[in-house]
């Protein structure tokens, strides 16, 4: 194994996936600071509002330079930056940052990256890939006047599949097909996932704009769709179904503050830029076959006989794959 | 995440995995090189006969601090030891190694790595879990005399999983049952898994012992099961089956310098210490279904309509998952 600036890209963009789906809108970003060849910090962007990758991982940088930790909550961008503005920026001399998405120029919810790291003499700033979004780019440039190297394009390909649905939810909705299923592809059978799984759906529905679910799974399993793993709103709620002859005693009807629509188009759903959770079995894959972007398989680790399968053709492109407990999480691009 | 020791041992055991099965009958084994927090080197034994892990992470390691490639071959055992004897030891002064496996303290068809590491000042040698074999261990001691600090356990059950694989062909055969199928569970419709996977399997065929077929395989696919990706030659083939009615023109039995053999009861196969390689379906998976060791899936990217699947009731445990190629390749232990 080569460690180089793809071993310490490859690290941040590892980090960053723990996250995909969670920071929406914003996009999933990863973080790693090295002095020396010596790694510090391995950071990325955990949710909309909280502190972004670089000052995430400046914050940790900082205390493994010092060996101890500060009382700053790293999730508190304002906090973090106000902190980095206090501090000797000769600790960071020299050293190299990877990030996998362009830092940000504009000061919004939480502060400018590039203005603060600017403050730093960082030997290099290494990125993956440019800020799609106009408005928002001009970090390099900002680094670059401030005689910081700056190295586009390392793992860039790995850092665009990242950003994908970033990019795409800002155009239109973003369609993430989520399906649980034993290791021989089984989706029938009751709770197929552990806990860590669960919750993780639970906080992807917390940010969804929109579920979308099959009327057939929503008839045969008469779910909830709600979030209490995690103690958040339930999302709103669309049953994708022909006839509305759905029984009102199933329990997502009763979920408070939520609204449940029931429609035959979902056309008007999928131009709207948004981020939709699309749960269901064959039948709704089926439906919706040439508009969904993305695939999140949780892979329980058992074979089953339970004979409840899917039957469809389809291309995916293995994204990245990761553990929640007991379980594989497996993202892949559709078609 | 924490950059601490299981961050580096995580590295080294991520190493190791790469090469899982590939060393028989050696043991799978990563080694990482730290200094002053610096990751200089991750590598892992390859394959029987050539360097021990920590040979090559040493290697590796002098020439990362040296900015320069050495010409010694990595694979020779015997050419980087020598080569690491006549370097000056101080260049490991404060080193930390991280090592999956007990350095040895035996000199076989290879030098003790223990005895070479002994020659250098290192600050201490992290390993996640002892040597099974009582008659190779000593590794510690010897370190600890030569006044080097040794800490065992980090990583300890993550390095035990990698290791099960050596511990159990010492005392019995080790039956890793291999499948290649759709992301939705399916295993008919020609081959399924991208060159790579190919590649990988034929070079576990090359180092099998024995690679027991299912009649009913045999007799629907006519393989022809040799190592023609990699050049090896074939290995030896046992067909389950109750009946000899197969035909002679199926390409498995003309390959040349290989025995086949039909049998019924795998009984002896199964208590000799080996490696045994199993392919087939669900006819072979129920029959060996007590004593199949591990799984290993290889997972290509689509989802099929193509009928064939295999129903069996079973708990699996990930144990590691990467990628080849386009593939995904999933270790479980099996039941």
């Amino acid at each position: 194994m080569r460690i180089d600036d793809r071993f310490f890209m490859e690290s941040a963009l590892r980090e960053a996936w723990r996250y995909q789906g969670l920071t929406y809108p914003n996009p999933a970003v990863g973080c790693a600071v090295v002095k020396a060849g010596r790694l510090l910090a391995v950071e990325a962007h955990q949710k909309a509002g909280e502190s972004h990758a670089e000052l995430r991982a400046m914050l940790r940088a900082y205390e493994a330079l010092e060996g101890r930790e500060t009382a700053v909550d790293p999730a508190d961008a304002w906090a973090v930056h106000d902190f980095l503005e206090t501090i000797d920026p000769e600790c960071f001399r020299g050293v190299t940052l990877y990030v996998t998405l362009e830092p940000c120029s504009h000061r919004g919810r939480t502060p400018s990256c590039a203005r603060i790291l600017s403050r730093f003499p960082l030997h290099r700033v290494v990125i993956a890939c440019a800020d799609p979004i106009a408005e928002h780019g001009g970090g390099a440039d900002l680094l670059a006047t401030a005689g910081i190297g700056v190295d586009f394009g390392c793992c860039r390909e790995e850092a665009e599949a990242l950003l994908e649905p970033f990019v795409i939810w800002q155009r239109r909705a973003f369609v993430l097909f989520k399906l649980a299923q034993t290791a021989n592809g089984r989706i029938g059978g009751g709770y197929l996932s552990g806990p860590e799984s669960l919750e993780h759906v639970h906080r992807l529905r917390a940010v969804a704009d929109e579920m979308v679910i099959g009327g057939g799974t929503v008839r045969a399993d008469r779910p909830r769709l709600d979030c209490r793993f995690t103690g958040n709103p339930a999302p709103d709620l669309t049953l994708y179904s022909r006839r509305d002859d759905f029984d009102r005693r199933i329990p997502l009807f009763s979920v408070p503050h939520r609204r449940v629509e029931i429609r035959d188009d979902l056309q008007p759903l999928l131009e709207r830029p948004s981020f939709l959770l699309v749960e269901g079995g064959e039948g709704m894959l089926r439906a919706l076959e040439d508009r969904i972007d993305w695939m999140l398989l949780y892979q329980t680790p058992k074979l089953s006989t339970h004979p409840l399968s899917y039957n469809v053709d389809q291309k995916l492109e293995y994204l990245h794959t990761g553990s929640l407990g007991a379980d594989l999480l497996i993202w892949s691009r559709f078609g």
